[in-house]
């Protein structure tokens, strides 16, 4: 019997068969794995009491998805036979109506040979358990099976979400749903719904109907649509947080209501980056809460949740400054700058939103000294200004370094904890004001066709970091086990995997040979951060159908490849395989480079596949200088080290992920002195 | 300009940039490329006139799939500029009010520098010259574009079907609809579904509720979904006919309504191969017609199609042999043999299915000297049994030969033309009763998971057999533009590659290294014609997940390396890749061995495996031989051939489809006299 904890020392060092084997994400606070295995055949006999219609879906769900995952059809068959083990849930408690952040998620989950137990005090528990479950089932040598184990298992926060920007690009009702199926194997609670910003205005509103008709460009959800949403969304565990952008990134809201503006209203939705007249509703008049009263009171009503998110952040105070009316208005209401202005705005809005019966959400910019205690604050300019509104006694969720759209790898957001930094340093109450933490998915260079592959497998880690125990942090392990999630996830229907093979297969068209362009892709990344603006002007128009759209963020190929020249300066064993990747390197672009004019799709690769080819040819001498073990020049390093550096620019927005590789052999040649 | 018309050479002997490398399937009638192309952009103005809603609906799908192909929302932004070229669509006719068998399917499509006119007497035309427009929609180096050309198309049969067998392993609505998707695109206009076998009934009956109550096991269409699936196909250019077989293959009618058969009564279902009670109906008892009255009247009424299939294939005399009310009847209407009275029964049912509106259709076992000439046969059997239908004046279509479960190549397929053999001797009079044909997809091993890879993209081959020219049979152009369908039918939906990829993913599972797997999967098919039943039960509760139902009929990758063998005797060019291969094939089974004991899921694979790393041997030695140049004994090459003819045996259903390439250096090693 091997036991692993909190500590998860075992996933590192321990030996093969124990828990840490065990292809769990996230990875639950205690697993003790026992020698044996649970067969999971049709003598299985399940039977579940108490809890609410959500368990019994929960396990009509688990018997479908067990079902995909083995290609055993166990959701028509599981009939049970008396001396069967039996699959027993049982769930001690029913939970809230409205999902809410307090709620209990804790489970035990028991496999053993006389079957399956697993006990939780709310629906919510069962639900996750369930998706644990359905992570420990393998194939065996005799049959699908589930290895003996005992599981006790709780979130370390509360609050554990995701948000996804549908208002810049549209995404289809089906696009969240998968998306959700996708939260819910990760036990992700909270799926946050960017509706509104300059590009549009995404939910049908009935009593201020402008807001779809003038200002959605038919791109939106139906109240219908929005209630079939959130019931899919509570049948998995799941809440929807539905957010509204005021006073900044409303264009939608003034493009439907021209009088709502500070100065100028445009005439029409914002489309690309250079339309830049951009004004804030008008804090100064009434008739703008009016209107925020009807629209949110619709919106309040429909959707359930506790929490209403207002956004409030980057509101342009230049629109302010230059409305007379608005500054007549602020020097007569002793408003002395436009931070005052704005937390006037939020206060009456604040307002507003109790009075619907709901805690108001927003970005960091609305926090204020006078802000009503139980609001929450979603940090999103950094951990500095988390612990801050924690330590001012609100409530607060990090989303500073879970932005997926700014295209890091697993691993830099695997590091980010909602406690590190400032926050490790506040008191125990002051930390309890940190629920936890939400990604984020801004839409700029998101369509659906690449939705998934811009969130996952990356978001598992995310997830594993906000429900894991803080010490859960093997990076390796990490890998390992989001690739076995990465698969799980395809057969949930997520399409991170099959939407970049398909876009990856557009571009080789009819005519490019494989692995020509795929041998490129492989080494590639979308440039980091908001790099991609500088050389692509975002346009919600613009075909997104490219390289850079079609790979996923993150290079597994580059990735191991790094990891393998790193060894490869004291271990020989690996040069082979790095000599045979830079060798297709270096052959690569002579057989591309004739494909390359061909196709619009493929415009802008020439210089990054000449790249690639120049980091073969220098990895190969890097290879060889090391195996011929004769010292180098300092002159002759730095020479080569530039020539690597030369290949990291930018060429149609991407980057060579695999650079490094070659960098670190030419540094670990032997020097001279 | 050149000129492509139904000859087909310029296909094989022109060169680049004429109508023979349009990637379109199947090939028209006549296809005039002119230099030059139409950019396909916003600027394009459609007009459409006349036809019925169906070309509206076609026209809308077009944009759809326009923009899933491209990556470029056309279907959200295609208003046009006046001075823009035009997309013109006329159709002068209306359509029958159910798609008729005698409907002109022709168009005319013609694209120049002032835009696209497609025009056809019939909304069916312009369904399938949208196709064709589709298709020709090509990535050009400033965007995505269509080369000016000049189509004239018409189908050559009027019958161009596919049959999908949903009694063996019920199929949902879903796995249909993106099959007739499929259809559509390659202009196939008949979907047959055999709703009743053994295995159950699959439609929803209200006035014979036993039939879905008691013999479906819960799987049917409901008659919604029926109707919801005739539209959807008949909006695709496609009518639906119902086949319900009598009187065999009708265990599920009996399982309802046990009083219907030829002695005992089954108590359920056929499961398996060894459920060997499978009486057919009572043709001697009045009772059996009454309830195919009922029956078949309301299903005659749910499916508007003018055929009506009812089986009659394979009807087991021996049940009738034994049951002596029957044998007592047969005396004493002097019914001389089981022949006889399946007549009667036919004939009998003919009636009814008269009476309903319908045109009887059956298998070629309904055939008979008395049989009503409007009824239509369905050969199975053979060439010659179409042609004698024929030449007995009865309408007919051909299935032999295009039997997808019997996991022939695309060539085997591609092959077989209705007019071939003793058709080819009919009059012209006799020849107009040949309408078709229909591929076949009977499903004992075919779930919904693998439905799409057993039946794409070889189903390409036989949809242009039946709409293009006799003269159309370059098999080399055929899989050229197979692979492009391919990747095509994936945008729509069909998930035949995705499938395929999901499944083998499945098998390896975790632990399993790629390309281990893959390498073997690459190089092996399932075994022929019945050879599975050999070797493995059929039983509709056994999990179908092994590598047999994950890799497609036919393997792309045998079919390459085998014809580049052929080549390598006298094409020393081609032997590095072929050493390449090779020695893969060598290395690999040492390093998958390990793995395969692990999971139950690779079963069998070890000898397999085996086989492959011998066949890499000798295909090396081979190699060798030839380029030493050094002659071989008769016995040294037979031996050789020995030990390649000992790799041709079947190991987990599943063959190695490279066993050739080998076979032929072998041969073509220079020998002594």
């Amino acid at each position: 019997m091997k036991v692993c904890g909190i500590a998860f020392c075992l996933l590192i060092a321990g030996p093969a068969g124990n828990a840490a084997d065990l292809n769990l994400m996230p990875w639950p606070s205690a697993a003790i794995v026992q020698d044996g295995f649970l067969t999971v055949d049709h003598a299985l006999r399940i039977e579940v009491t108490g809890g609410d219609d959500r368990v019994r879906r929960a396990v009509a769900r688990f018997l479908k998805n067990l079902s995909t995952e083995t290609g055993v059809p166990y959701d028509r068959r599981f009939d049970g036979t008396p001396d069967g083990a039996t699959l027993s849930i049982r769930c001690t408690g029913v939970g809230r109506r409205v999902q809410a952040v307090d709620e209990d998620e804790s489970y035990h989950l028991s496999v053993s040979g006389t079957g399956v137990e697993l006990t939780a005090a709310n629906p919510l528990g069962i639900l996750h358990g369930l998706e644990t479950l359905l992570q420990l089932v393998e194939p065996g040598p005799h049959g699908w099976r589930i290895p003996y184990v005992r599981i006790d298992d709780a979130p370390r926060f509360a609050w554990r979400g995701m948000m996804i920007d549908v208002s810049r690009h549209f995404m289809p009702l089906q696009a969240i749903e998968r998306n959700v199926d996708g939260m819910a194997e990760v036990k992700l609670n909270v799926l946050h719904l960017h509706l509104s910003d300059d590009e549009g205005f995404r939910v049908e509103s009935r009593r201020c109907p402008k807001l779809t008709g003038a200002a959605s460009g038919g791109l939106f959800y139906t109240q219908s649509q929005i209630r079939e949403l959130i019931a899919y969304a509570r049948n998995r565990g799941i809440r929807v947080v539905p957010e509204f952008d005021v006073p900044g990134h409303a264009v939608s809201w003034i493009v439907a209501y021209p009088r709502l503006a500070s100065g100028t209203a445009p005439a029409r939705l914002v489309q690309s980056q250079h339309d830049d007249l951009r004004p804030p509703l008008n804090p100064t008049q009434d008739s703008t809460y009016k209107l925020l009263e009807t629209a949110f009171g619709e919106m309040a009503k429909l959707f359930p949740d506790a929490y209403f998110h207002i956004g409030g952040d980057e509101v342009d105070g230049k629109y302010w400054d230059h409305d007379p009316e608005i500054q007549r208005w602020m020097r007569s209401h002793g408003i002395k700058d436009n931070h005052a202005l704005q937390t006037y705005f939020t206060r009456r809005v604040e307002k507003i939103v109790h009075k619907d019966g709901k805690i108001m959400e927003g970005w960091d910019e609305i926090l204020d000294s006078d802000l009503p205690k139980q609001s929450l604050i979603q940090s999103w300019r950094g951990a500095d200004s988390l612990a801050s509104a924690a330590q001012s006694g609100y409530k607060t969720i990090l989303s500073a370094g879970y932005y997926l759209d700014l295209m890091h790898s697993a691993s830099y957001h695997y590091a980010v904890d909602p406690l590190a930094g400032k926050s490790a340093a506040l008191s125990p109450a002051e930390k309890a004001n940190i629920l936890g933490g939400e990604a984020a998915q801004w839409t700029e260079y998101v369509t659906p066709e690449n939705l998934d592959n811009r969130i996952w497998p990356r978001m598992g880690a995310i997830a594993e970091r906000l429900w894991s125990a803080e010490g859960v942090t093997d990076v390796d392990s990490m890998y390992r086990r989001l690739s076995v999630l990465s698969r799980s996830l395809a057969w949930r229907g997520l399409e991170h995997e099959t939407g970049s093979r398909m876009m990856l297969g557009r571009i080789e068209g009819d005519d490019l040979p494989a692995p020509l362009l795929e041998t490129l892709a492989m080494a590639v990344e979308p440039v980091k951060e908001y790099d991609r603006e500088q050389t692509q002007v975002y346009d919600v128009t613009a075909p997104l159908n490219r390289l850079v759209d079609s790979v996923p963020p993150e290079s597994d190929y580059s990735r191991s490849i790094n990891a393998l020249a790193a060894r490869a300066a004291h271990d020989a064993s690996v040069r082979l395989e790095l000599r045979r990747q830079f060798s297709q390197w270096r052959d690569n672009d002579a057989r591309l480079e004739p494909y390359l004019a061909a196709s619009h799709l493929r415009l802008g690769l020439a210089p990054l596949s000449q790249d690639l080819s120049k980091l073969g040819v220098l990895g190969l001498a890097a290879l060889d200088a090391i195996e011929a073990g004769k010292p180098i020049s300092v002159d002759s390093r730095n020479e080569q080290l530039a020539l690597v550096q030369a290949t990291a620019a930018h060429h149609a927005e991407l980057l060579l992920a695999v650079t490094p590789s070659v960098r670190v052999l030419i540094e670990a040649e032997p020097g001279t002195q």
